[in-house]
């Protein structure tokens, strides 16, 4: 159950139409997912969080857009986001994500937080190798 | 500081020597990082955590070693795993991730883990349009 | 689905009686929510976090009450505890938080869960500037 | 310690001096902190970053600063951020928290954290009554 | 809901058979829960957590069964797993946890997480006392 | 470094000696650890944790005294408590906890992480068979 309510005509205020609008362009679809409907109970929030969104997930990078939907998803996982794995899952497969790297996916995030919780039980000192290479290297 | 004292003299254990053997032949090198020397405090412990480390990270499966690495990096920073954070990042700028990408990683990982929260906070219901496949599609 | 079973008939015992008879009489209501119907499955354990609860919510201190309920709100969010969000929501807005302090609420929670992963992945030292004051200026 | 190496000289670059320009005549103060260094090895994040905490923490807003900083904290603790919990808990003075108040703040924080751990274990039904009001009530 | 879907007929893989073959030969019951029906997507990965959780949980070792399941409670309840909390609850009962033991568990969780909030807050210095002792000791 | 800083002279304060008191009768032992020489910043605050501490871990209960110090233990490693994962570690050792046994915790605590992580990433229907047993059975 959502904790607030969505406002019941989002579009009728003009900033959350060109929020809509806007996505509706980006991803060429017409689906505009719950999300958005719940957060233009604010359209400053939402100009906010679409603003952000859009630069990080559909703005091309570095990182290929399956690689960083596969990130979204680990993330997401670890923060018990239910509603968040679900849709950067279905984007993730959207943009070609195979059942075997889902699966490998599911293998690193919980490889991961098996020894995340070791370590963090553990807590040795951190290897000098690992530390950051000198500015004129990295940056 | 750690919180148990590792073995001062860890190969002297047959089973230690032989899973540190294992990861220099592994890595190609003769570098055994602080987590398999204080996992040596048991070996039936070390084992397990290798073979599955090894498993997934040093094996040949359906992504590749760069991008496990950047989501081995995800999970281990919203886990907030100081070690693995560090040591993960060292295997990702050496299996080729380059500061445009680690700069996209911290990006996706910091955007997502701001929806999850939202999400979290609003809890919509989850669009149908995300629910999994039927099993034929994606099984 | 609860993960236990509350009693069918909490107040024939006294020690639950009681305590929900202080819940009523400390929220001036009569209702008493689904938090205190399972927890009296263990009247001591009731008994305790009523009590922790009634001392630092139910009782004036230097913050306001609608503060410690937004604030209660932010913890339960990153804790991704849906009861608790619903019901610290609930009762910030009984305390007077308006939508616009809603929305307020959930941009610092999301700002700083992403802030969070970024500081938690990139682990700069701390500024001298933020240590804690000695102890005179600060006690 | 850092897992990347902060550039040099960061202002060199003219976005990274834009940044710390805006930085400084915001907050009214030469200092530049930490965090800021650090993402200055990716400029286009750097921005990113500091627009969104300038927009949600430097902008008059339904919350009072103070309280927007409050709430910061509780997040970054939750999500054991060490140095968030730190550069807020002295932006919270800087703004006027007292130390009964910083005293509630961890106390309301804490019993949080307490209930919770107990209602992620019970999960009892959410209460009807704290369900989200209908769309004009709250809209 | 979940994000993905399971095989419809599981069995007919030959891995799969023997997986959940061992499940109930070391369980002694026909039963097989949805984990194992929903991880047979990719044999491979059902393999290696079947054999982790039947090497760590159902393999006799310095615990017993009982204790062993209720730490396994309680990191679950931590991570806010719905799924693991009430397996693990389940099996705990099965392994003899009395109601009593069954508050204590949850006692000891929720003031553990309210004492971790409150360290994360103040990050006071670990008392020499409680460092590793040295390995001869430990080892 | 702390984030606050603890009075200079905590005993001068007559409700922080009193506390400081009970803890060293309690322990039959002459030292107080920071946890309670950082917290006596706050009185109130004090005396509340103490109170709470002292119930449910210094007091007879179902469970014995190792096996609620090692389930308080895996609470800490997962909300990432180093304090608390050091001071628990010692305690859980003060009471008779084996290397093995520390060995088997971990085991436990990060197999269940993986778990987790597992199944909240494929969100699975709860098995019927893991529903609460009916109020007469459990109560």
């Amino acid at each position: 159950m959502a904790t607030l309510a969505p406002p019941p005509d989002p579009e009728s205020d003009p900033r959350v139409r060109a929020v809509f609008d806007d996505i509706r362009r980006t991803r060429g679809s017409d689906f505009v997912n719950n999300l958005w409907r719940w957060l233009a109970f604010d359209p400053a929030l939402l100009e906010e969080v679409w603003r952000d969104v859009k630069a990080v997930m559909a703005t091309e990078s570095a990182l290929d857009a399956k690689t960083k939907e596969m990130i979204y998803v680990a993330v997401s996982i670890v923060n018990a986001c239910d509603y968040c794995t679900h849709s950067h899952l279905a984007a993730a497969r959207a943009r070609g994500m195979s059942p075997a790297e889902h699966a490998d996916l599911l293998r690193v995030v919980s490889t991961a937080a098996r020894t995340n919780a070791l370590l963090n039980a553990i807590r040795p000192p951190v290897d000098a190798a690992f530390l950051a290479p000198d500015p004129d290297a990295d940056g």
